[in-house]
């Protein structure tokens, strides 16, 4: 447990999510673009990662990094997406090549297959219906920043073949604190839990695993996408399931 | 048979391809960053694919458009096939849309796909080997030029599910001008002939389709590209087989 991670994007939201609930396990060396908002326990690199040199240097004695910078927003401009998502991923798959990194965990995301959705919504999101996507379908992204990720999911299929780098591809679902969206089904069956979201990419960090595509959610019962590959490759034991929670946001009685 | 098409990357070898079988049979508009080398017989435009503007103006009064521009090596830099292949992929297919075109044509590659041959080669390239790619498989690129040709496919994939364009991206073979390559058995499984080039092209301005992924080689023997796809949704027929040549490169005798 003493491996050292960088991690980049380490002040946005997905980087608040995994430190809360892995922050202690490990050796990390955060990345972000913009100075820390609040006092971090661990060392910290303001650099963006579209910097071929800060990010090799930034690596230095890395065993694994964990890659979740990029413009988080669904209507990013292509322009903004071409050189923060897809070059700035590219920039950090080469280095990791460089400087002998093992693994790299890229946040990919739930909208580089989201046009899947439009000829079965609002039917797949309802628990009686079993349509999974598992990973091993072509991308179908719903905007530019969801071709970005799909874009940065094949970069890691070709440094893994090419170079033997270790990669997973977590296409991360609705992530929010405390509980899932309310009046929103779609939010509901992608919901990934703070805790659920900490320990999945615990375990992209501990496996074993060559190249991977796994979806990031909680155990929901609205779920389409598939937990199999996941659990199977990652040991992903999620805890969490939005159908606990009642539409106010506060947990069911146990009853 | 009216129609106007604009043909980007034009001087290019698949370009002349193209021109050489089908020239006469569409009003083409001919779109290349190079001056022609030869007197043309069709309108020409010099101007770069990741020129908004100029791609936009080309595409006036265009329904189809077939994109061939790119930096073609495989062994290109990244930074070349993220401007010229990807950013200027984006930008036709953007243009296309807004412009009001029908169908954009993408010349895709093999090397969208190359690290699937890593495994099995040289077995697959074998007449006894029935393994088959069919273009639903996840791209696994050979090098960043094969990465930017996957992106290429992606972006049609968002332009054909979110607006609505006809997209066929043709992942092309080996295109070697009188016979295919000689003692090389990966290029004799995915050799593309001219004739069948030029058909293929016609056949993708011509069919009605949504978003298609096809392989773009001749009826080879040793091929290991299903070509089911391009001929039940294209009527791609073509004429070609690798096998019927000798190794000198001459045709066999009908004996």
């Amino acid at each position: 447990m003493d491996e050292r991670v960088l991690l980049t994007g380490a002040e946005g939201r997905v980087g608040r999510a995994v430190l809360g609930g892995i922050g202690d396990a490990y050796e990390w060396r955060l990345f972000d673009r913009d100075p820390p908002a609040e006092e971090h326990d661990h060392e910290f690199v303001v650099a963006d990662v579209t910097d071929d040199e800060a990010v090799r240097d930034a690596m230095a004695d890395v065993d694994v990094v964990v890659h979740l910078a990029g413009d988080p927003r669904p209507e990013a401009p292509w322009n903004s997406v071409l050189t923060n998502n897809i070059d700035g991923t590219q920039t950090v798959y080469e280095a990791a090549v460089e400087t002998g990194v093992e693994t790299v965990v890229f946040a990919s995301s739930n909208h580089a297959v989201g046009h899947y959705e439009t000829e079965r919504k609002p039917d797949l999101y309802r628990t009686d219906d079993d349509y999974r996507l598992d990973g091993t379908e072509l991308p179908r992204p719903s905007n530019l920043y969801g071709v970005s990720k799909a874009a940065g999911e094949t970069l890691g299929r070709y440094y893994h073949d090419e170079h033997d780098l270790s990669v997973a591809c977590v296409r991360i679902g609705n992530l929010t604190k405390g509980h899932p969206p309310i009046d929103y089904e779609r939010g509901q069956a992608m919901w990934l839990s703070y805790r659920d979201c900490a320990h999945l990419f615990e375990r992209c960090i501990e496996a074993d695993y060559g190249y991977e595509i796994v979806y990031g959610i909680s155990d929901n019962d609205r779920k389409y996408y598939s937990l199999e590959r996941a659990k199977d490759v990652l040991g992903y034991d999620p805890q969490d399931n939005s159908a606990e929670y009642t539409m106010a946001g506060e947990p069911k009685s146990d009853v």
